[in-house]
């Protein structure tokens, strides 16, 4: 248990991975309080939304007008998506969204095809004109996020062996291209993902690639994200993604039901009962939480929101 | 990781933790129903109710009715709870509820008074008398349920050396009464434990007494159930309660929505993911879990009840 690291960095994705499957469509006036509230409960990495067609995404559209009306705080940095140049353009047209240059790949080719109508082959093509876009706008991408990256709904499990070989074949489009990979982002997106398999794919990463970045990216899809973060953190991770409330998931979809991301206040609650700092303020993020429960009117899935920390209960 | 069991056993509490909690009463017909649901899913250690107070638990009336008619199925144990004499010879009379002898006692004094009405001091006085009626009846108590052993929401944080204290205490009145003291049942009843602090406990518990049988009862109040399940296994332990659906919690007391028992569907769906055999049907489960639902008439929090189990996406 001394493996556990002293602080952890939480990313706030709910008002972009969350909200993106929510059925009810927030105004921007609605988004612009979740994210003050989450920026007052101390998270100091958001992403905020995303820059994509609003006729597929609705729950998307006016991302920019929310970016522009954000507050200005020291530290915080706003982060989006994009899947396309125009998006690109918009994302450094706000002149407030954070650039790291990530590239994106899904570690299920036929995934991959569905979800962003490329191959695995045809996205790693294409990654040599991404880095040169960036770079046009003078950030030198070092990170790669990778989907699907322990388990998809139509190929099944994805053995580690095949996250490693495609993390080694960004790295080497990165070195062909004047950059390198230094960081990646592995995201459990459909829920895949165990406490063995995350210790043993963290495990391999880091013994080919010692001073690579990792962060995790967990679904809770079926009950384990915690547990998988856990796991994570005990092998040295202190990175993750997560969505205030549990926000997102499927409450529309096939899996009716089925929860979204890890809920940052259960995470944090984790880490700060463990003694792990992560910067947050447990009873705000609540507040943030129960905000968020309002806004898109169904019940969330996070357990804290409901219970409350242990502050309360602890005498001095 | 290799440190993991091979099997972990699943002691079912739905029927008596969970459904005690629950605002719906449900009638003998359905709880026998959902008991043999449950039995169909494999589950061999079941707690079918208690033998208490009808005026004071109405969801626990007609036990005696309900343990009459359950199946009698080869390796199947039906268990239940009482708090006095009575009770027990109530349970006795059934000729069909499996007798441990387990004694109980609360970690935290204001919470024993409240819940039981006698001190921790009181509770141990009275353990002669308990072994003497179990010995009676022809069983020699050998185990201890310990509730709050993590915390306590009226005294706070409960150390792990009070908790050492306590079990040592115990197994001193058993070893003057012609027993001795072989397995402890460590109860988070309010949803205090982290990962840290169980692994901590388990270790401590495990470095005094090597031969100690160590059952975890955890409440998933705040989210860290199966992160503490996965903890507990790696130092060993192997012996689980769990409610089907996450029955139980407060769905209509001070913390309305607080999370009850870690679900038998989502710990038995990690431990299956892990390689760590339970004997449990998932998909049986999950049907089990579903009906439980429809009985108690309000959404149950479980995970992979409402996204499945992967088996099913599965090349093979």
């Amino acid at each position: 248990m001394t493996d556990l690291p002293n602080a952890v960095t939480i990313q706030e994705v709910g008002p972009r991975d969350g909200l993106q499957s929510e059925a009810r469509v927030l105004t921007t006036d609605q988004k612009v309080a979740l994210i003050n509230a989450l920026v007052a409960a101390g998270l100091r990495e958001i992403e905020v939304g995303s820059f994509v067609n609003p006729k597929a995404v609705p729950q998307m559209a006016g991302t920019a007008e929310v970016v522009a009306r954000l507050p200005d705080v020291p530290g915080v940095n706003y982060r989006a998506l994009w899947l396309n140049p125009k998006g690109l353009e918009q994302a450094i047209a706000t002149g407030r969204v954070a650039m790291d240059g990530k590239l994106t790949l899904t570690a299920s080719d036929t995934f991959s095809k569905r979800n962003t109508n490329r191959s695995i082959e045809e996205t790693i093509g294409q990654m040599p004109v991404w880095i040169g876009l960036y770079r046009a706008a003078g950030v030198t991408p070092h990170a790669l996020g990778l989907m699907a990256a322990f388990g998809c709904n139509f190929e099944g499990e994805v053995p580690p062996e095949k996250v490693l070989g495609l993390i080694a074949r960004v790295k080497s489009v990165m070195n062909d291209n004047g950059s390198d990979l230094a960081h990646v982002r592995l995201a459990d997106t459909m829920g895949w993902a165990n406490p063995a398999q995350v210790t043993r794919l963290v495990d391999m990463v880091w013994s080919r690639w010692p001073e690579m970045g990792i962060r995790l990216h967990l679904h809770d899809t079926r009950g384990l994200a915690v547990a998988n973060a856990f796991a994570a953190m005990q092998r040295g991770v202190r990175e993750f993604d997560a969505a205030v409330g549990g926000l997102g998931g499927c409450p529309f979809a096939a899996l009716k039901g089925a929860a979204g991301n890890v809920a940052t206040e259960d995470l944090a609650f984790m880490c700060e009962e463990m003694g792990i700092e992560t910067g947050v303020n447990l009873e705000r993020l609540v507040e943030a939480a129960s905000l968020a429960e309002e806004l898109v009117g169904r019940p969330l899935v996070g357990k804290v929101m409901k219970a409350g920390a242990l502050a309360r209960y602890r005498k001095h």
